[in-house]
């Protein structure tokens, strides 16, 4: 499997102004794009730190996967999403090795991504996605 | 604060061998390097992963931290460190921020990195460390 780096770490916030301060003022980091993604139901911010992003998730709906994460563990790290030259490629090895997959194909993410998603019960317990950027 | 990127994720796992399949075979990272903190009381194993490594954390006795998380959260990420030139200028400003501190002053971790731990309650509950490689 190709991956090159750490794509972004994800994670679940209750309200993202309130840790704009954190990110910002502590840390130093810019953020540099806040957009929803309607269709998972959450509102996203993005910092970059060398090579990897913290995208924040912020829960626009008492339904979105994000709220029912943050009820069942508290905020916290979401999910960790590595970059591949292909997600295609990586969803068709994990497969053959018998991991659970929530995407059985590409879907676009935040940002323009092509991301799938493997179940946490095949990975320790961590949330684990594949990104590619569609120009690469 | 003077973040340059993220030098690793620490995922707390009951069982270093039983994860190395995942991480070898599946996502085709290389584990480069195991060893045993003592006074943490944890098992670490060591991947690369672009600019980032990605750290498992076994614990190595009942009453570790790591053992005492995995009790009550489960396996899944339990750290994010971040990559600074001065973990000392880090906490100072942490601390002027009003954060709460773990490590009021540097000290040794895992690979010889002088490092220092925030507490979640200031962080969105993510548990955060700065680590500094000491010769630069």
């Amino acid at each position: 499997m190709d991956i090159t780096h750490i794509e972004h770490i994800g994670i679940a916030v209750r309200n993202i102004e309130e840790q704009l301060p954190y990110y910002e003022d502590v840390l130093g980091l810019k953020c540099y794009n806040i957009e929803t993604v309607e269709d998972q139901k959450v509102k996203t911010a993005f910092f970059k730190v060398g090579q990897t992003k913290i995208e924040l998730l912020e829960p626009t709906s008492e339904d979105s996967t994000i709220a029912k994460f943050i009820e069942r563990r508290g905020e916290g790290v979401h999910h960790i999403a590595y970059a591949t030259k292909s997600v295609k490629a990586a969803l068709k090895k994990a497969d053959e090795k018998g991991l659970r997959l929530i995407d059985k194909e590409p879907r676009k993410g935040a940002e323009g991504l092509n991301i799938a998603f493997l179940h946490p019960k095949s990975t320790g317990s961590v949330l684990t996605e594949f990104c590619e950027h569609p120009e690469e």
